[in-house]
């Protein structure tokens, strides 16, 4: 068990997005560990329990994915897991100079991560969960953006 | 009356950038509705009837303006108004990226909505709403990136 | 014949991409004239009768939409043609940012033509004319990204 | 005294990027005010007085690097100073869009202030306040991101 | 004689964008020397000495601004010339991410030569002269783009 | 042998931004192969077999970094030498915007290929080949641009 990836994320919520990233870079890692980050101080709009278990409804088949909450520092966790790469995905130019900053900040840190970055398929390039969250709020139907194990129903908001 | 466009914001406040993308919008359109959307939940700067006056000032000659608020997603608000077309104005490559991920994702929820973009003019690009604010609240004179009907005068914050 | 809108592009090849903005605007403009750019000291990929007769048989239905070749300054052969629009579409950040330049300028030099733009659909964005020449240059399987009346066959580079 | 510079921020906190900037561009000014922007109604993280006095550490040798505090517009507190030169870095061409708008807007109020940019050097690029904040947060150790004069243990959060 | 600063280019031709940077830059060295790079591998579109002589006519009354054509590496002439400032316009981001790999790898072989930025103005930004070169070759009226002392019919192509 | 990558480029000529690529990403793969695209319609700066014995040079202790050329799409490269990932380095958000429309028509051409992506470290990002040609070309000194086994001694042009 040496290559072991945290795909960190508030996946609030997890999209078809996340879901397509994690998927394509299975085969790149001995596991991959979903790591939802969460900040006590921070409003969620989907309680962590709760995005927690939708995770690991996609991903029950799935033995080398692991799904887990933390809070702290996301290279601390890292270290906590053994795990020498943090996954990304790369959707848009913006995203990638926000990505940048964090990485780098990070392999400054803590030399010994390196971060490795797959791109959003086309099709899912404009899937994010600040929009996917807007659409639940006003009662719009997300669900084509969403896993289809995730149904919105198991928790009314 | 086949060609009706919304030309959505918060136009907290409606400043001359929104004016000029209107105005050189219309002839392409045989209505322009301005659909202010509000969310009860966020705090505004002017309130919402004071911005739905100073931009119904700015176009009281327009017969084929319409100024309207709405709360909700706004593809469901075109649907009600039986508008195909969304009217947006680009300012720059930020602007564009985070334009495109709504549209797209708009897109997908109804096929039959087509984002529409015009660009600001040059020397309006830097002109945006949330600066304006901060020159206002600072009492600075931002008269100059208003149309000339809206006179902050009219309401003191 | 109000609305007539000029889709300038060298064309080189015509692309799905391409197709999808130029049926997509249909319904804005009474006319578009899809302008094939030429330059008699630049060296074409195909040539233009070539692309031409291509994208003619694309549009061969389609009675509100012309394909001309044109040479000399873009908002010259708006002028000429009587269009108001220059149609373009907009892919991504990079795009947008020479797409303005231009746009801006034409607008300088005639501030009657106004540019409008339509984004590429998401599976559509990475789609570019100078990838797909590079994938015919070397003997690869460029079909899926030409419209399906489109036959390399018909022209052996 | 002619060429007085304002570098404005609100240096939450102050790190090695902003002082690489100050260092470097002394030579082209007569006076640098590094000016820490406060909003009475904004959350800060460090104390006003804090960073103040964190600031003039850096800089207790250098007699033309002053360090203020102000409140309102940065053009306002320019004009108040005498300063012609507003002194910005550029990491990213996310900030360069960012800093566009804010340089501009600002010479349309008040012409005579020009707005003069070095970039941050490749190895501090990624360096900034709200990651450097979000490290601190969580317990990890930021120091490395700050200039030697400041030491965190002198303020616990 | 301490603060001169380099404004590099090719000037092919030199527009009222370039004009507006080094005027506007003027106040902060004792002196600009306008440097025409020249390669003699490379094709030009108006001569070296026609584009040295426009530039010359538009500073004839400007003492400390001196026009001069230059081959081989930038930090090489800025030693020769005792400059230890790069002058360069920012127009927009996608300049942004070119001009800072520029000036990073001349800091990197030159530490002491300092880059320093300024916007063009918000009406100059889509000026540039690629476009302007392809008017001119159209047979379009470029002159709006060029500072008033230059006349292109002093030079025919 | 599972897992074997691509790091496709023209490398004319490689640099340390490569070379740290490379390195990094090893762990991830169980061979890299890099290899030189070449096309004999273009025009090079250093010949194809010395550019190809300076990277051998580099990773000759390297027992699972191959490097050879290749003509023709790098789809069809990796195909042939079993290798389901392009490996690729990011630098800036214009080279994201690039790579990602190449690797997104690369999937949809062959959807088992996967490209994975690195960042450049922050001090590494402004060196790119095309500048560092641009260098030598004007007799400059690019060795720190360059891993220590590659000495341009060795090839004069």
């Amino acid at each position: 068990m040496n290559n072991i990836a945290v795909f960190p994320g508030s996946f609030d919520p997890f999209t078809t997005g996340h879901e397509s990233i994690v998927k394509r870079a299975l085969p790149l890692f001995d596991k991959i560990i979903i790591a939802i980050g969460f900040n006590t101080n921070k409003k969620d709009f989907f309680p962590l329990v709760v995005r927690e278990n939708w995770i690991k409804k996609v991903f029950v088949t799935y033995e080398n994915v692991e799904v887990v909450s933390f809070e702290g520092l996301t290279i601390d966790f890292c270290k906590k897991t053994g795990a020498k790469y943090l996954l990304r995905g790369l959707r848009t130019a913006m995203d990638f100079e926000y990505e940048r900053s964090i990485a780098q900040m990070n392999k400054y840190m803590s030399s010994g991560i390196e971060s490795v970055f797959l791109l959003t398929t086309p099709e899912l390039t404009p899937v994010n969960s600040t929009i996917v969250r807007d659409i639940i709020r006003h009662g719009g139907d997300a669900s084509q953006f969403l896993p289809k194990e995730i149904n919105l129903e198991d928790y009314k908001i």
